[in-house]
């Protein structure tokens, strides 16, 4: 579990971590990582998140479906620079068979820096029809019962 | 003046556009663009309204001073795809000396429908102290009277 | 037509231009455009060209014809940076109905500065085979009647 | 060391990998990864050697000195998808105090088919002056003793 500078924890039990180290062409001429970065970052997170369910997103995809991001919203508390490893931790507060909400916490690994922070909201979509369906019966089993393993803790 | 489909303005006078075509690498796999992309598009709404005013971000940077992201939204109504013409138009909502807030929305040109919605939130911060500074009194000045002329109509 | 500064033209008649203007988030944190931007630019150039054939790329894809890259070559002569007119000159070298080479001259506009060169070798696929297939007729004649005009003159 | 179907090594001894998986962002609309993600790959691998000789890049900027690209080459082999699992394996094959040269091979693990092979150039241009420079000494050291063990291999 990450622990902020003053000790206090900067996630909790619960949530899952994508880990990567920044890179040089995730920056930008203001000398830090660019704001819509951290976008595939939270998608970094929502990967590792899946395939720690056992049933990763790849395979929803593979059963016709895509979970089409609605509505993003990040908040930026101190930037990242080259090289820094970062974790992206993860978790979902609402799986529904219509709609799905994941949580981010952006840390620094080298101090535990708090980085971002942020939420996406996703509808299950056809693939083919491009409309809105109901997730597959076994991702949503799957998705909820880490969501309340998580949540537990 | 944009018109959305029914007939009804998609955004009011006061706006100012950025228009481009959606490039290949800014969709993904799911056969659209990539939610991700819509912020550096955010960006280009930016850009524009500031060279509109006289005086551009670029000049903003060589003043020393960065406007940096502290908070991004984004609301997703259609996808884009691929060679579409796009149109973001930005407005300013508030401009203070320590804070701005932009305001988006990117229609697809071909047939006025809204695809998304958004804001993002800025604080200027000197580029060699990396500490929050005043927003420099010509561009505070030039662009308050920009937003208020776009208030007006 | 584009003249480098000594007076000597940077691209000669025959060549197609994309416009656009540097954005931000292409830059890195060596304060110039970073060099994988180069390679979504290239692909506007062939997009632009493209859609003066009168037989688009997005038509292609739409055919089930993929132009898949399979060759990519970049030189960088000079830095661009945020903000500055970029003009992406193309033309197409080689087409043959299973190979295409397009070659590329990226130009600042305030200056007629070359900054990169490149070219790009691509084979058509089809898209649900993922196969190598045959560029249509009607794509074959129409570009390479534009590659004979862009040769004549 | 990896291994190719065929059972012939898709590289020797004295080459360094960066791993990583494919993120969703990276992809495009023909459903594979997009050539210019495969410039940040090779970056990467450009990285993950820096640090591996104990002087990585980001000490190089820190002593004034940056890298830049004049030259990419690269050659795709085989569409790389989401969520695959990817080696970039790097080494130097020049070292001078005025350019370098490094060579990459991007294998897929899961079945360590060869993807893309390339070559990046660079020359070492001052920060602040923006001129080409000399690689400082202990860069240039190290980097040929890396070179060095890597060729013996």
């Amino acid at each position: 579990m990450a622990e902020a500078k003053g000790g206090a924890p900067v996630v909790r039990e619960g949530w899952c971590a994508a880990r990567f180290r920044v890179r040089y062409a995730e920056t930008d001429a203001g000398g830090v990582v660019h704001h819509s970065a951290y976008l595939p970052w939270f998608e970094e997170g929502r990967s590792e998140l899946g395939r720690r369910t056992g049933l990763p997103y790849r395979e929803l995809e593979a059963a016709g479906v895509l979970l089409v991001v609605v509505r993003a919203r990040a908040r930026y508390h101190a930037p990242a620079r080259y090289d820094e490893r970062i974790a992206v931790w993860t978790r979902m507060t609402e799986v529904r068979s219509r709609r799905c909400i994941f949580e981010y916490r952006v840390v620094r690994e080298d101090d535990n820096r708090l980085l971002a922070t942020g939420t996406t909201e996703h509808v299950p979509v056809g693939r083919d029809s491009g409309r809105p369906t109901r997730l597959p019966a076994p991702f949503l089993d799957s998705w909820q019962a880490s969501m309340r393993r998580a949540m537990e803790k």
